[in-house]
């Protein structure tokens, strides 16, 4: 097994171009517009306990979670510029949990007030959940600022877990039903170096599918929380879409500190099954919104796709573990597919709106019509458009540690290599060894495809440089001069010894692709969606005086123009292109073939839809093949 | 208004072909089947009125309907052939619904044993409906038979029902949750020659959307039983589509007794919007199984379409009633469209099993995985094999009625005028004033298109024939030479002093033709589905070795071949023709244009599918434009 160290984002400076512009709108929007909603509807209150029947604002099973999750994000900005204002913000809520947390090391502020004789008991009501974003936030919190009350508070509170769960068995149930904890829990032991939570970690993610005492909600079964089999046994992606992803992150950061090749394995074997069956092109996954989860092979419906925000967050995050094992360029791929397209989309263009669904398809007729019908007989469809607040609120601050840590998917680091995944405008320092090497990455990635790494350290060395499958024709320039680096499961290996101001350009095929699904996905048969690099784009209709979006064929002929512009404040490439629609004539059933006439299509990328309002969109075109 | 009377199918003998095959398969197998499963699930016993609590088969609101409407059924049958042993069957049923019937004339076997005290205070529970019914059945009964007990019974209990809703308004509400009751009133005037009868009927009609008294499902609203505006002011078709068109049924019964043109404008105004908006290719209704019902314009999912045989059986129905005022081949074009594919769906090539719901796409693999969930997140589907009964079982006997009496399609009469309306291989005995015609009608359609009808009188009229909206190259012969004759709304106007022995050929265009919908119809843009005469084809994945049918191009040039064969013992033409499938790659996401090759597609009869085991089906295939 490869082991790769992680170049954290605390190490790299991202400078300028697409990330720093959503890095600065998040540290200026969004999270302070999180933080407003989150006191606006009680969910810092309820820290403190106070909460008595009949008063507003009962605190919810997973409130809890939203507020450390905003804390680990918070702790992610202020480690790139301290700011006594949002740290004397942190530290109230450190000061609450502080007072709430029980002697026993007992702190959950919904069994606390609401229903404190139900404490362990339930295994569905993420009280493990919320104890796992806990100790994310508190270990962030302390590595960006020092403090660690919070990161005290978190372990004692382990210390309670380990004894109940792992030691006296004297809980109600064996395994969280919400993963969370495990990943945290490796963390905290990367964190601390203190053996006990990595074996705490083991036995939460071991135990899980062999328990006689997990049971699962009522309306589903262990699949939805991924108990169905020991984890090892486990060859499908099932059962809620972000706890899955949970699980198997927290499965691979557990076969990297132990070197546990056939758990490795098990996680390669899900990491297969998710992306070349189950994973929409946005890199969404979760196809239901029954159960929140992966449904079956090739099953990906696009307007009722669930593709929730978080589910890719865990996707990226999975994937950004695998690589450290297993050096494979799929990895950066899917996780940039999910980062880019369906993460973004988690989010509005003005930082301030969220999507917790992101379907690949939006048909506002049949949404405003289930509206308009009684509850009764709604069906579930994803909103279509973005809002400033959910009841269930996970993804908001989830978007917002993804963003402030965003750096962390660029490098990682073995004895003699450094592997460059993800590409940014930033400036990294990476320790080869102990030789401290320093990177300048400058790049308009997403949108253009030149990347140029400038060593500004002298060292001897491979720069292991991620090809992006889509990118067909790669070129490589040492100083200018065409290089053709080995390539190994899609990393270019150049082994080199770097003088300082070496640069290494990689120019990428940046030319638009249409893709089809496999013949299984039902649901886009005979239709392609547009990628250029790693951005999918989709059609509103908005942009286009035509009637139906679904209608509308694009040819393999297609040559695209592209648009540099400004949306939303966001500077993006817009794609446009000539594409066929049909004349409309009023019968319902009319006679093969029909009339179509040229009309000018312009795409925009998928995670920028549903930013200027409600309209119909849609991510697969009608393809036409010429002969 | 023109005015037209039906020549009924007591007029007219089935002598050989495609309907003569079908009601002896039903006179033979179906007939008993459902009265088998009846008597099993206890349908039978239940009229007795005897059962008690802790009894099992506790009498259920609708179940009533079931046996007066297989009693209608069995009626139509006797019509053509008296049967002592099935008539006493019915007369056991009979004389316990006549001992059931309480003194005032109340008969209704729920609320006589389950829920007395509730008796007319429950719109939504099918009270009414029941009522309907038994009218239906009574009449038919007494037709086909003499025998009037029934009749008596339901004149009895009609009696009452005028007093309590019509004249004292003592019921907690006004008009039924279900119609039936008004179409069956207007058929009892028709029948019985009583005024009070039309009286109550137009009541009822005229009543709904006005009552303020009229509740609704808790779950729905009122729009799901029509009740939504004053009928007269409905301009879209609203709500459970069986409802719906038991409604417009009546409305259009009732614009004929009383000559009401804005009555009539209304119902083609309905008309209109379900053919031109909300009708499956099939001639299914009911978008969706939330409330059975319609749902908004161009809304037609394949996969989840409820279209309830009931409601093409209804839809037949109205098309029949508006085709007597408004001789439009429209009307015609759409009951054989229900009726040669959705509503012979309804039933197995076997005769025995039957569909409720008969979607236009079908995905084993979908199924099977949601049939394999816990309850709480399972999705509705349709099923994919037909079965013996439902527990909602209106659908069977509704098809016994339809088949049964399905010479009632055929011919109108006005002063001047006979209307042939579909085709069927028959003769005709019509009265055209007093002079008694007879035609002989011999056709192999719906699977060949040449229809001869031989004048068996000598009398001087109008024939008028159909030309079948889909037949763009009609040739029309008088005694073998070709005629010209004036077109109308879709009707061949023939003036003639006809002779015995004149014969009119109608040569049909029998060309395949493929059909796209709407691009409104988001759910099949891209993709046509093919027609023969009135029949719509559908491809079955056991036909084929391939991996989706959905993936299956067809082009507009293609060429077909007919295969007249047998299946599942029914004589019909299947198509053969070549098309195009994709070559399987195993990514998930394959770069444009993929790879084809050629393959031979066997297109069935849409209402054959399903008969060989559960496999996947498509209605709608890609279409493929040729320059």
């Amino acid at each position: 097994m490869t082991e790769i160290k992680n170049v954290g984002f605390e190490d790299i400076a991202i400078t300028d171009g697409f990330w720093k512009e959503k890095q600065d709108l998040f540290r200026n929007v969004t999270l302070d517009a999180i933080y407003q909603r989150f006191k606006e509807t009680g969910r810092f209150e309820a820290l403190k306990c106070n909460w008595k029947k009949g008063m507003p604002f009962e605190p919810h099973i997973f409130w809890e979670s939203d507020v450390t999750k905003w804390i680990e994000g918070a702790a992610y900005f202020l480690q790139k510029g301290r700011d006594a204002e949002l740290e004397a913000r942190i530290d109230e809520l450190v000061e609450d949990m502080y007072h709430s947390q029980e002697k026993n090391g007992y702190l959950n502020e919904y069994f606390t007030v609401v229903e404190p004789e139900a404490r362990f008991t339930r295994r569905t009501d993420h009280e493990l959940y919320c104890a796992g974003h806990l100790i994310e936030g508190a270990i962030a919190y302390a590595e960006a600022t020092g403090k660690t009350r919070l990161l005290e508070v978190a372990e004692k509170y382990v210390a309670l877990i380990d004894r109940v769960f792992r030691v006296e068995h004297s809980a109600a149930f064996d395994t969280p039903g919400h993963e969370e904890i495990e990943l945290a829990l490796v963390r905290l032991y990367r964190y601390t170096g203190k053996k006990e939570y990595l074996t705490l970690a083991s036995y939460f993610i071991e135990m899980r599918g062999k328990s006689t005492r997990d049971t699962c909600y009522e309306f589903a079964d262990q699949k939805n929380m991924q108990s169905h089999l020991p984890v090892r046994e486990q060859k499908t992606a099932e059962g809620h879409s972000v706890r899955a992803l949970y699980l198997y992150s927290a499965m691979a950061d557990l076969a990297m500190e132990t070197k546990d090749q056939e758990l490795l394995d098990a996680c390669k074997t899900l990491f297969e099954n998710i992306t070349q069956k189950r994973m929409y092109i946005t890199g969404g996954i979760g196809s239901t919104n029954r159960g929140e989860s992966f449904t079956f092979d090739y099953d990906l419906p696009e307007y009722t796709a669930y593709s929730e925000t978080c589910a890719s967050i865990a996707l990226a995050m999975f994937c950004r573990r695998m690589w450290r094992m297993d050096p494979d360029a799929r990895y950066a791929d899917c996780a940039e597919r999910a980062i880019y397209n369906t993460v973004l989309s988690g989010v509005s263009l003005s930082g301030d709106r969220f999507f917790y669904e992101n379907p690949l398809a939006a048909d506002p007729e049949r949404n405003a019509f289930n509206d308009e019908r009684p509850e009764g007989i709604q069906e579930h469809l994803p909103i279509l458009q973005r809002v400033k607040v959910f009841s269930c609120s996970c993804c908001p601050p989830n978007l917002l540690r993804m963003v402030g840590a965003i750096a962390d998917y660029m490098y990682s680091v073995s004895e003699k290599t450094i592997f460059a995944h993800c590409f940014m405008n930033a400036d990294a320092t990476i320790y080869l060894n102990d030789t401290r090497i320093c990177l300048e990455q400058k790049t308009g990635y997403p949108y253009e495809g030149d990347v140029t790494i400038c060593v500004q350290s002298d060292a001897t060395f491979t720069l292991a440089v991620r090809v992006p499958g889509w990118s067909k024709t790669t070129e490589f320039y040492v100083n200018g001069e065409k290089a053709e680096p080995e390539m190994q499961t899609g990393y270019a290996y150049i082994y080199r010894k770097w003088e300082k101001g070496d640069t290494l350009l990689l120019k990428l095929d940046m030319r638009v692709k249409l893709f089809a699904a496999h013949p299984k996905v039902k649901a886009v048969c005979g239709r392609v969606a547009a990628m250029r690099g790693p951005i999918v784009y989709c059609a509103e209709q908005l942009d286009h005086g035509v009637t139906s979006m679904r209608d509308v064929r694009i040819s393999q002929k297609a040559t695209f123009s592209i648009e540099y512009t400004v949306l939303g404040g966001e500077k993006m490439a817009l794609l446009h292109t000539m594409a066929e629609k049909r004349m409309i004539r009023q019968e319902l059933y009319q006679e093969f073939p029909y009339q179509t006439e040229k009309m000018e299509l312009t795409l925009i990328p998928y995670h920028a839809w549903a930013n200027r309002g409600i309209t119909e969109m849609t991510t697969w075109l009608l393809d036409e093949m010429e002969a």
